[in-house]
């Protein structure tokens, strides 16, 4: 037996209609972050430190975990023309890629925008109450650096928050050797990013949170990182807008027998590339398919330069699920509120009305994730670990503040009755007070 | 001196041309929660206790805490029966008043829900993309007890979740002597409240988050608490939905000539009677405004039931500022960020435009806070504490989640060429394989 062979047969194979099936499953999708306390102790100094102390702090800190030569911060910006040197001298064929994606990109989020204008209507009464929505002024985009490096993922938070016209886009980014990735600094360029500078960890989350001399501060921090990072957005919380704090990624593709097993098998291995702990799941009610599936996966494997991360995640967390129909397939699918749901069926539109929480859902065999992590439009950065029960996608309305507007007039006197009675009863004097001398009870006269 | 006038005497005044302008202004506004190992310590032994042991630890705490008497968390169910008979026993003015108000918050956020349909567009080579928005299945209202009952943030938290359509609605409210406040069990009547626990404290929203034998895990939770409350809602981030942990509560009144003294207050008081922390600010471009208003504060004071609350509030965070014009005030509001900004100027809207973050506006000297508190229509669960620079009111939106909807077709060579070009740089073989597979390269063939 082949090395890939014995990796994909170790990859858990249930049936929907054992007695087991709801346990073993839940077992499979917990996931729980271990509690670091010394972590959250190192990460509150850095924090603090940076807090009070700014640019100093901050300098000190890049210098010791990044390795930073520079003598101010100052010295840790890329300069615009250096963002454009870096696109000039992109490779002909990426460049195109990342100026399609982000025509994409931008297209699907300048529809998002045009869907929630500010609104207002007048009551009966003549009162005016609506919305304003208004861009935030100043957002943060953290894009992690070191071995791997993702101008998508600059695309994908960078164009969002420019087309929602947020004024100023400070994109920060760690780099081990001091020079970050051309082709991050390049789609920066691309999706307009406003400031860049070379930082990263606990430290640039609280540069952005609390400001420094040079950083400005920031309404809002978006992107991915490492667990100091992510320790550190826990940490400001409340104080700053944060997105949602990642955890690991995953993919649930329910196929029928119209799916082809090759297609399949390399988008489950998408998903389980990304990390050991990433999730890849297929479900279908055809057992023939998932047989087809776990061979092409045995056959494939090999071929993959990542393979061994493939394996490790395919075999602790990855699984293949037979059910009786499609019906049931979905009812999984809503059980896990996947990150990704792709509908790899000849109908998916019979199953879409059924499908609860799902961050993004793929449609057809011609939609696999791949082509929402990099060109179809909406943003990759999507709700993990079962949070879209509760999550969005990144978007638009990720950076912009809706305000209510009311502008209530001097005929409102039922209003101003129901304020004053109510207020009364939660023994709010003053509440009672502020309308009671704009209008004057007329039934009982004792404002 | 009167007791009262010395109390507003010690209302810090502040002069928006003053050098020290910037940084007395930042001293009152300044607010840092003390952040308590010992109570996140016994909140966390909480959570566990009740993660692990479900109803049996969330009784224990019930009866330890809050004084239950009931022998199994089925005995601290309110019936719907006992709802409606709280809204059958209520105070027939009371009863209007409260039925007003949750009209016109349902006609408001009617119009929210109508503002964000789902929607989905075709591109020119006829893929299509767009957005799915649902509500979320099961959402937790935290309503506190004790001393206070607030039968408004019932109706403001429970209606825009009903209005979303969240299939269940789970209300929890801790009640020291067993019997929940019946205003408040009325008011979750109107609302449509569908079941009603007397649980509260950590351990009612770690039932709420992880789900026991009787209370449901909801997918998110909403609504104020104490220290207890927003620390454990701090503890569960990320595995349940949250609204904001609130701050304490500000107005900011930029008021002209135009303004009644004796109603500003008024209104000042309305916002400062909420507790010692509330934060009243009057910014007048008119010394003789904030004079005869400030003459008014100490003339209402005595009269006020809250009056030793309301003189701590005013003469720790209130002030009043005067500065040159009404563009000057615009700009001390915008660096503020208020959870309530009202306009009590002649010509509202000659401001608007200029105007950046603010939970709510109220334009013009008939629009109070109060009434937006209670009648008006938008939620009163409003962003405190500048976090306006990166949050919203409570609305519908809170109770849906949004999905990607995407639908790429067999002739998107051109998505899939980009797919493959992007994930290649960025060292990610199965994306690229996923892409490869079903649109071959015709470029270069060595997909």
């Amino acid at each position: 037996m082949s090395v890939s062979a014995s990796a994909i047969d170790a990859m858990t194979a249930l049936d929907a209609g054992s007695p087991d099936f709801d346990s073993r499953l839940q077992a499979l999708l917990d996931w729980s972050e271990v509690s670091d306390s010394a972590l959250e102790h190192q990460v509150a100094a850095i924090i603090a430190a940076v807090r009070d102390l700014g640019d100093t702090a901050l300098l000190d800190y890049s210098r010791h975990f990044d390795g930073a030569q520079a003598d101010s911060v100052a010295g840790l910006e890329i300069s615009g023309d250096a963002l454009q040197a870096a696109l000039q001298s992109l490779d002909t064929d990426l460049r195109a890629a990342l100026e399609l994606a982000a025509g994409r990109i931008r297209d699907y989020h300048e529809r998002q925008l045009a869907q929630a204008p500010s609104w207002s209507y007048r009551d009966a009464g003549g009162n005016e109450l609506g919305q304003r929505v208004r861009p935030i002024t100043r957002a943060g985009l953290y894009v992690p650096g070191g071995k791997a490096a993702y101008p998508s993922s600059v695309l994908m938070t960078a164009i969002p928050a420019r087309v929602a016209g947020v004024e100023e886009l400070i994109m920060v980014s760690p780099a081990p050797d001091g020079t970050p990735n051309p082709a991050v600094l390049a789609a920066a360029a691309i999706a307009g990013v406003d400031r860049v500078f070379v930082i990263g960890g606990a430290q640039a989350i609280a540069a952005l949170a609390f400001g420094t001399e040079t950083i400005p501060r920031v309404d809002k921090i978006v992107g991915p990182g490492n667990k100091y990072v992510a320790e550190a957005k826990r940490q400001v919380f409340g104080r700053v807008g944060l997105d949602m704090i990642a955890g690991p990624s995953e993919v649930l593709i329910i196929a029928d027998d119209s799916a082809n097993p090759e297609w399949l098998a390399a988008d489950l291995f998408s998903q389980a590339e990304h990390d050991e702990n990433a999730q890849a799941l297929l479900v279908s009610d055809s057992a023939a398919l998932i047989g087809a599936t776990r061979a092409a996966m045995a056959r494939l494997l090999d071929g993959m330069p990542r393979a061994d991360i493939i394996a490790a995640s395919i075999a602790s967390r990855g699984a293949t699920i037979v059910c009786n129909d499609l019906a049931a397939a979905v009812a999984i699918s809503n059980r896990v509120a996947p990150e990704h749901l792709q509908l790899a069926v000849a109908d998916p539109d019979a199953l879409l009305d059924d499908i609860g929480s799902a961050g993004a859902i793929f449609c057809g065999h011609y939609c696999p994730e791949a082509v929402g992590d990099y060109a179809a439009g909406p943003s990759h950065v999507l709700p993990t670990a079962g949070t879209a029960r509760f999550s969005s996608p990144l978007g638009v309305y990720d950076f912009q503040t809706r305000s209510s507007l009311l502008r209530v007039g001097a005929a409102a006197q039922d209003i101003g009755n129901a304020t004053t009675t109510i207020a009364r009863s939660e023994r709010l004097a003053a509440h009672a007070l502020s309308a009671a001398l704009r209008w004057p009870d007329k039934g009982d006269g004792d404002a």
